[in-house]
């Protein structure tokens, strides 16, 4: 773990550091990226999982709107920019170890590109996987 | 995107799937892993980010309790079982592109390593990092 994230481990409720010393510690994977959960600020509900180059969660912390990077596209990928389906961002956090971010947001539409209000329909019951999108 | 995960995109409400074919299709990344999140079903906070390979999620179904891959051990991680904090397993559901599994989870004391109750603690305000567990 990077020496900032290891002494924060130890810090008292708010402590601050600059968001440019921790972003410069933002533990990225091997191809530069980290993991974002997108949780609507309303409901509590876990929208999706999506990812993050540096340059996407600064244009999100700059611009208050999520941009995720698409490893389809293999770009940046501003959420809703196409569909709609926009998030506003509401909070951001990270976590104890740096190297995934949470992001609190007012969803518009739903956040699937299935057009379901969250990518987390597939339901786990008994032996069998069930659809169910309004849960 | 694999041909089951395309074919439940359109799937009504109350379509299923047999677990073991849903099991086959999980896209695990080259590392043979998947994030998992964890959310308390009491209070619908995230709690943490973690992986699993399929024998981690494998087991997590079977015993009804959550376990990990861990990374730094290279060994499944039976989440509270050195320190107590176990996570017992309310829901398990996967996302649309079979990428993400989302945890439902009865949380023992605290989450995190740290002992706050989530890892989810450094809050971004303004151009500085705080450091929040109570939130």
């Amino acid at each position: 773990m990077s020496g900032l994230f290891k002494q924060l481990e130890a810090a008292d409720d708010g402590a601050r550091v600059d968001l440019e010393s921790i972003l410069s510690e933002i533990k990225f994977n091997a191809d530069g990226l980290v993991p974002a959960i997108a949780q609507a600020a309303d409901s509590g509900k876990v929208l999706m999982l999506a990812w993050m180059n540096i340059d996407a969660l600064r244009e999100t912390i700059q611009s208050g709107r999520v941009c995720y990077f698409s490893r389809s596209r293999n770009a940046l990928w501003r959420k809703g920019e196409t569909s709609g389906h926009t998030q506003l961002l509401v909070s951001l956090r990270i976590d104890c170890d740096g190297d995934t971010i949470l992001l609190e947001v007012e969803q518009a539409g739903p956040a699937c590109h299935t057009n379901r209000p969250s990518c987390f329909y597939l339901h786990l019951k008994g032996d069998s996987v069930e659809v169910r999108a309004g849960v």
